[in-house]
């Protein structure tokens, strides 16, 4: 129990269920003086917002956020900083069908089976919207990070099958995928147009970049910065794998092929992903997630009830297609948060 | 710093670097009254030994465990089990040549980076032989998870590129692979040959299988058990990647096809690999690792020294040609310190 | 940094500042199926309401408890529960005048030079205010122990120098000062009318106790039970001394005297305060915190400005001439909780 | 359970029973670069030693420590340091009268409550022999903080009831009682032979002053360094109260007495002990604990056995008749480990 913490100096702490009162997150040990507003965090949520692509759903979810304490005119004051996000378009009575049924592919049945009770209302504490509140917290991660030159882009590196050929990151904000490859992008909205015809959904693939991570972050033997970043995505409910740099091609190479040449301009190939023996290396960070199709669709399915009846089930409604593009914010959330927590760590070391 | 422990209640500490005095591990939270001897960990390091397959190294490694603390007349007393490896085998004269220069692939250089100091004798603390630890405090957490029906089985799913067709568990002992596949089998240890002769090294996947595994285990949200799995298997320095269940494939998947439909009888498919929303369903747990080939070379490479400088470097010596099959004991002894982990976690919310 | 987190499995982290928007706390690790509503922490909350004695100041502090989360139809669900409680009765004006004053006694100076910013209105995060967290976390874990059989009940045993000579438990109710000895009571009520009237303030001394622990609670070597007694009692701000069974007695006792002797009806006596070796012993658990007079008087101070500059200060306004009684409740919450995760722990070790 | 490791970032964890093999400590997250060697923590061991004053047991334990990790060419390197004590003078057979029986005052009853096993030779992990554990932690603790110009000094200020009057600081080391009082000094020895003819033991109070010390350390509000020292001292066996600054003495001063007015030279008086709402205020930081006499003693006492049969004890051999002087390093030792984690800690937050 209580795994709604992560972080070892950089704490961060979620809560709060989809059709709860709010969802909220409590960030303690980030630094003093750090400037901090509700709009910086406010821009980061407005990136998870549904409808910026078709590939998600019009409800509307406004996500204001408060900052309930730790900041003083302005500044972080290095106590907890406490953020609350209402809900409001909750409508519980619209859960009433899945009372007593196991959605397929969605944690009800494993929560009842752990907790032996559950909040069935929207998937209560599984719900996607728990995500908004690691938003949030990734928000002043950002900022801590920033601060020694770090920066995150991500994007949509594959959808439906269909995969960038070519990276140009100036093209991501140019399309609704968030594809940094524009002839790829228009392949996947007709993906996910066909998709929600056929009231299916489907899964793709985000890869993130980190770029002016200082070396030296990451704490060996079991808090390397990569097993960390493994559990900070995989703690996202979509995600079924992480690869790190060449990731699992480099299984295929040979050690002549993979190892990264050392030059006295740096690295010459960056198959390690700027991550060697679980320490930066100042290289960039290259991350891949693979992010399963959405579990709520309106095709019919099979499943049980809470007495082991069988059951069938067509989850209508207003339900994204894919967790990408929404899921990009969230990914680099929680690498921010990573890289925020190990950026303190290895300050605690060089005093 | 101190990121030499993992777990929250089976906390697993390991230290020690490859030509120190020794290497050792102290587990703190096992259960009381469980039968314990040093052979039934012994047994566990033998799996890890070299010279089980052809490609290993022909180095004498006797890793002969010592019971320091924690048990009284071959029972676990509840207080904390400090094992100890004497370091026999050390030649820290055959490393004077990468004294100054940095290998490529080896954490040589982050650790220098962050450290401003390491022991380049056998990459010190970041030297394979680590996981010798990790293979024997996962012998205890085998103990603590067997008593409740829990089983891992692993093998070589992939390597050089030869994927297993078929997976025949009896046959994995079989074969010095430790491949499900004969027929596959065969084919790695040629391409094992292969690689050795030509000075280079190979990579594969692993490929871990849990049976017997109650539900409800992991806890969300951020200790979800595929999370801590994830972050436990990347943290052995030579895996890149992770994939839980249908993994990478799940991203190409529709909805439909990816959701396992729930019977009276139990889940119709696995692509979750047994957890839903972080949490275990009673099926099996499918996880799969990529390993990157060895960084350890005969083959010349280039690389800077300490000073900055360009230098070339060709590793001689008795290193393995691939991490696998060597490679196996140490990943299902993660998934067990994990698995003893989260059954702990559980058992205090049972209550 | 991060210090603002409590407990191993029952997890408690409070935020908030005395004259921010609000504050509150999280608990992440109560068992699910308790019931709990917001009745039941307000009626915590009350306890420590000022205006139950002459001691406390005539504020009137609301202090209504919001749950967001963690609670579906009356009962937790195992998901962490947030609390909230609005700040209403704000005055920061109030504390202009202390803007750039380090108050003597109290955290002012230390705040400000640990992280070079402070909110100085009402003392912050460092204000009495952050206990009402604590109060509302330790309702909980009252429902937590309580389904175990433990009571936990707490007095003022001294007061101004006058100390309870008899302990009559349903006296305790019958007076302002919530002492055992109706006696003492009257004499500590004029030495507390006489503080008042000198614009000065007193201590005192809370006596806790606890009863119905099951033996077997606590976790050598460190986290024995009595330590982490000590830290959550010695964590509120007040608290210079904590002492568990004789206490400092005991350090003027011969072995003979102290040590309990043992019956087959249970233990002779009781010196060593219900814990033997950091681990209860089924025996009532006896402790006793020593509190400071409250560092805000109106007597005329002499202190520095953030300058360096001397200045004298003289504290009006509405403040308590004494933090008894209204920290019992603080002390049986901070027990509670401690309590709630030692139970919690020793259940993991159960299964 | 698992609560034999202290500290967020200087993270020491001790492991060992009396009579087991060995005893250790693996200390990780200490800094690189340190020169450390194990004659440094020898002499720190030996200053625990028995034989130093007629208190002690003349057993010889030769607490020879060996340093297996961490270490490189003499200096720390920031990876884990693993030390062990052989255990030599081992006589279990000694023991075996007691295998059955619970000894008054020792962890005997409750160990075998907890964990329904014990070792019971020499009191098993109970045993004050563990404390060489922390002695050889504390050591390396202290190269920390040193390097921050922090002292520590701890001496007796109380045995059997005779308290120093006058404190010397260099009269400490001329009497076998480590106090600084001689005329008390001599008046303790006494006390002492006295006690031991008896059958006896006796109880005193360590005082411990820390200097040097720089403001900002403590992490409010459960991390408070005072609760942190109350913590750490109070998980040393013995303790059985701890006071910071005025201490107990501070709930019977009125405000105007107990507030430490501040000058432009620093604070008029110290009953804040050197901390004010748990955050160093580099004032002189003076703590005392209470140590209840130890309870092994040839006079017989009544208890029961394992069965709950009445039994009667007389414990010979070589017993201490006080902890004091012994424990005084142990009081050190724990101190040092406090802070030099708050050091770092603190050290996270500036960068």
């Amino acid at each position: 129990m209580s795994g709604n913490t992560t972080g070892t100096i950089f704490k961060v702490t979620t809560w709060g269920e989809s059709h709860g009162k709010a969802i909220g997150v409590v960030v303690d040990g980030c630094p003093p003086n750090i400037p901090l507003n509700e709009s910086d965090i406010q821009e980061e949520l407005n990136r998870r917002r549904p409808g910026r692509g078709q590939s998600s759903s019009p409800r509307k979810e406004e996500d204001m956020v408060e900052i309930l304490s730790g900041t003083f005119e302005g500044k972080t004051t290095g106590t907890p900083i406490s953020l609350m996000i209402r809900n409001r378009d909750v409508k519980s009575a619209d859960y009433d069908h899945i009372r007593d049924i196991f959605r397929p592919g969605h944690g009800d049945i494993t929560y009842y089976r752990k907790y032996a009770i559950r909040d069935y209302r929207g998937g209560g504490r599984a719900s996607g919207r728990e995500t908004a509140a690691r938003v949030a917290a990734g928000a002043i991660a950002k900022k801590v990070i920033v601060r020694k030159g770090i920066e995150i882009v991500a994007y949509t590196r594959e959808l439906g099958g269909i995969a960038a050929e070519q990276i140009i990151l100036a093209d991501i904000d140019r399309n609704s995928i968030l594809c940094p490859d524009m002839n790829a992008a228009g392949k996947m909205e007709n993906k996910l147009e066909e998709a929600k015809k056929m009231g299916d959904s489907i899964g793709g693939i985000v890869e993130i970049l980190v770029r002016g991570c200082p070396p030296g972050l990451g704490e060996p033997v079991f808090d390397k910065i990569d097993a960390d970043l493994a559990k900070a995505l995989m703690s996202i409910g979509t995600v079924k794998g992480v690869e790190i740099g060449a990731g699992i091609q480099a299984a295929r190479m040979s050690g002549s092929e993979c190892n990264d040449y050392i030059t006295p301009e740096g690295f010459a190939t960056n198959n390690a992903g700027g991550i060697l023996a679980g320490i930066t290396n100042g290289d960039e960070i290259a991350i891949r997630v693979a992010c399963k199709p959405i579990s709520s669709i309106e095709k019919e399915q099979q499943t049980i009830d809470i007495h082991g009846k069988p059951a069938t089930l067509s989850i209508k409604g207003r339900h994204d297609v894919c967790v990408i593009p929404r899921i990009i914010p969230v990914c680099e959330a929680m690498v921010s948060i990573v890289l925020a927590d190990h950026l303190l760590r290895q300050g605690a070391i060089s005093r």
